[in-house]
C-alpha cells in the first residue's frame, strides 16, 4: 500500500507519495498562501496530493491514507484544528474539508509529533518502541512514541513539552505562563541571549559578526562562536545546555523513553550540541545507577514532515 | 481467581486476599523490622501471604499472583529492587527470594504506582483509561496509567514526577538536583515553610499551636490554620498551591490524562485543597479552550496499597 504525506508549513506545502517502509517515491511542493483562508489552502493540499499520485503513475486506489503534519494542534476526536497560529487558523474543520476532494481517510497531527514518528519509522529511532523527539526551533515541540504508537493523550493536548515550566516565575511565555522550557531551550532563547550580550557589550565578537545589527543574530551565530571558543558565546551556550538538560531530565523522569532525539534548527550544531548534552545529562538524571534514554540527533531533516505525515495513516 | 496484595512499608507489612474487582476478602498485618535484613522481611511477607489464604479458607491454587507495593524502585527486567531507602535495601533480589516460599508469580512496583492502579481499578479513577495519581506525602510520587495499564517506561525509571525540576536552581533536593517539584509540593514543603515562619515570627499562631516546639509542626497544622483564615498560614498554603499547580500543569502537558488523582497526607485537606487547585489550574493550562484532566481526591486510603498490589498480577 501507499501513503500520502503532507507537510503543511507557514510558507510552503510539501507532499509526497510514501511506501510502507517510509521511502518517498515522488514529492512536490507549492506555496501555502495562508492569507487566502483555510478553504483555499486545503484545496491546494488536496490538489497537490492528487497531482503527485498522477505524476508518479500511481492510482488513488493504491493510497491507503493521507496524513498531514501541521504547525498547530489537532483535535483527533473532532477532526478539527483548534489552533494553528502560523496559518491564522482557528477551529478549522480540516478532515471534513479534505473529504470534499477525496474519499481516502485523512489523519493529521502536530508537526513535531509527525517528525518524531518519521524518525521512529525511518530515522534514528527506528526499531525503538518508545522515543521522545524534541524540536529545538522557534519554540520547543515534542513528538512522543509509546509502544510504537504516537502518544497524544486523552484530549490530544499531551506532549506540549515546550510549555513544561522549568523555571518557576521565570521569563514570560507567549502562552501566558512564566518560565516555560521553550523560553530557555529554543533557538529563540539563544538569539535573545545573543542580543542581550550585544546590547550590553557592543564590542563583543558576536556584534562584529553581524556588523552591529543585532536583528541579524541567529542561533547559528551564537553556536558557531561558542564552538570557536569565544568566551561570551561559550557562556551563553553553556547556560543554554543547562536549561536544555534540565528539561531533558524531566522528560526522562516522566516518559523514560529508550531514546531522545534532538531535532530542529539548534540540532544542526551536531556533535557540538550532542556532546555537551551527553556530558551534562548524567548529573541531572534521578537514578544515577540505572540505565536511561540515550540522546541522539535527528537523521531525517527536510523530509521528516512528509514521511511522518504519511506514517500517520499506517 | 484471587490475588494477594502486599503493602510493604517502612514500619509495617499489610497483606490481603483480593478478588478480580479489587475487593479485599481478608487482610492482616505484621511489623516490617527492616533492621533484620531483607531475607527476614521477605520471609515474613511470604508467611503473611500464606497465612491469610489459609485463615480465609482459600487455597493457594486459587491465587493467580502475588503483588507487592514498596516504597522504592523496582527493576521489572531483573526482578530486583535497586533502591529502597526506607528499608535500607540496595539491589535486593525480591522476586527470586519470594520464589523460595511460593510458586505463584510475583509482581512488584513502586507504592505510588500501586496506589494509582488501585484507584484506577476500584477507586475514583475507575473506568478511566488514563490517569495520573500524585501522592503528596514526605515526597511526591506518581502512578501513571496509560491505556488501562501501569506505565513504567523503557527502563522502569518513568513516573518519577516528584523529581521533575520546576524551580531551576531552586531548593537542594536529596537526589542531588535543585528545584525538584517535591521540594515544593510535598507535605514536607508545608512543614519546612511552617518552621521557617515560626523561626521568623515566634509570636505566630502556628507557633502557639505547637506550644513553641517547631519540631512538632506537621502539614495538617499549617493547612488547618490556613483553613481557619490565619493570614500567615494562608500565605504559605497559597504558595504551596502555586507550586503544586505548576507541576500538575506540567503533568497535563506531558501525559494529558483523563484524570489527576491527589493522594497522600496533604490530600486529607479534602475540599479545601481540591477547590484551591481547581480554582488555579485553568490559568496554568496551555490550551485555555480545550478540555483537560479533571482533578479529584483519592478515594481508597489505607487499603489502596493492598488492592493496587494485588491488581499488579491481574
Amino acid at each position: 500500500m501507499l501513503y500520502i504525506g503532507i507537510d503543511l508549513g507557514g510558507t510552503g506545502i510539501k507532499a509526497g507519495v510514501v511506501d510502507e517502509q517510509g521511502n518517498i517515491l515522488i514529492k512536490d511542493s507549492c506555496p501555502t498562501g495562508s492569507e487566502r483562508g483555510y478553504e483555499a489552502v486545503i484545496h491546494d493540499m488536496a490538489n497537490l496530493a492528487l497531482d503527485i499520485v498522477q505524476k508518479g503513475g500511481y492510482s488513488m486506489a493504491d493510497v491507503k491514507a493521507i496524513g498531514i503534519g501541521l504547525p498547530g494542534v489537532m483535535d483527533q476526536r473532532t477532526g478539527r484544528v483548534p489552533f494553528c497560529t502560523n496559518l491564522s487558523w482557528h477551529d478549522v474543520p480540516l478532515v471534513e474539508e479534505m473529504a470534499k476532494y477525496t474519499d481516502v481517510p485523512v489523519f493529521a497531527d502536530n508537526d513535531a509529533t509527525v517528525a518524531g514518528l518519521a524518525e521512529s519509522v525511518a530515522g534514528v529511532s527506528a526499531g525503538c518502541k518508545s522515543s521522545v523527539f524534541v524540536t529545538l526551533g522557534t519554540g520547543v515541540g515534542g513528538g512522543v512514541i509509546i509502544d510504537g504508537k504516537v502518544f497524544t493523550g486523552s484530549h490530544g493536548v499531551a506532549t506540549e513539552i515546550g510549555h513544561m515550566v522549568t523555571v518557576d516565575n521565570g521569563l514570560q511565555c507567549t502562552c501566558g505562563k512564566r518560565g516555560c522550557w521553550e523560553r530557555y531551550a529554543s533557538a529563540t532563547a539563544l538569539v535573545n541571549e545573543g542580543r542581550m550580550l550585544c546590547a550590553l557589550k557592543p564590542a563583543s565578537t558576536l556584534m562584529q559578526q553581524v556588523n552591529g545589527n543585532i536583528r541579524k543574530i541567529n542561533a547559528k551565530h551564537v553556536i558557531d562562536l561558542a564552538k570557536e571558543g569565544d568566551p561570551e558565546c561559550a557562556r551563553i551556550f553553556d547556560g543554554y545546555i543547562h536549561h536544555l538538560v534540565v528539561g531533558l531530565s524531566n522528560l526522562i523522569n516522566v516518559y523514560d523513553p529508550e531514546i531522545i532525539v534532538l531535532g530542529g534548527g539548534v540540532s544542526h550544531a551536531g556533535a557540538f550540541l550532542l556532546n555537551a548534552v551527553r556530558a551534562r545529562l548524567p548529573k541531572y538524571v534521578f537514578f544515577k545507577d540505572l540505565p536511561y534514554a540515550r540522546v541522539e540527533l535527528a537523521k531525517l531533516t527536510n523530509d521528516a514532515g512528509i514521511i511522518g505525515a504519511a506514517m500517520l495513516g499506517r
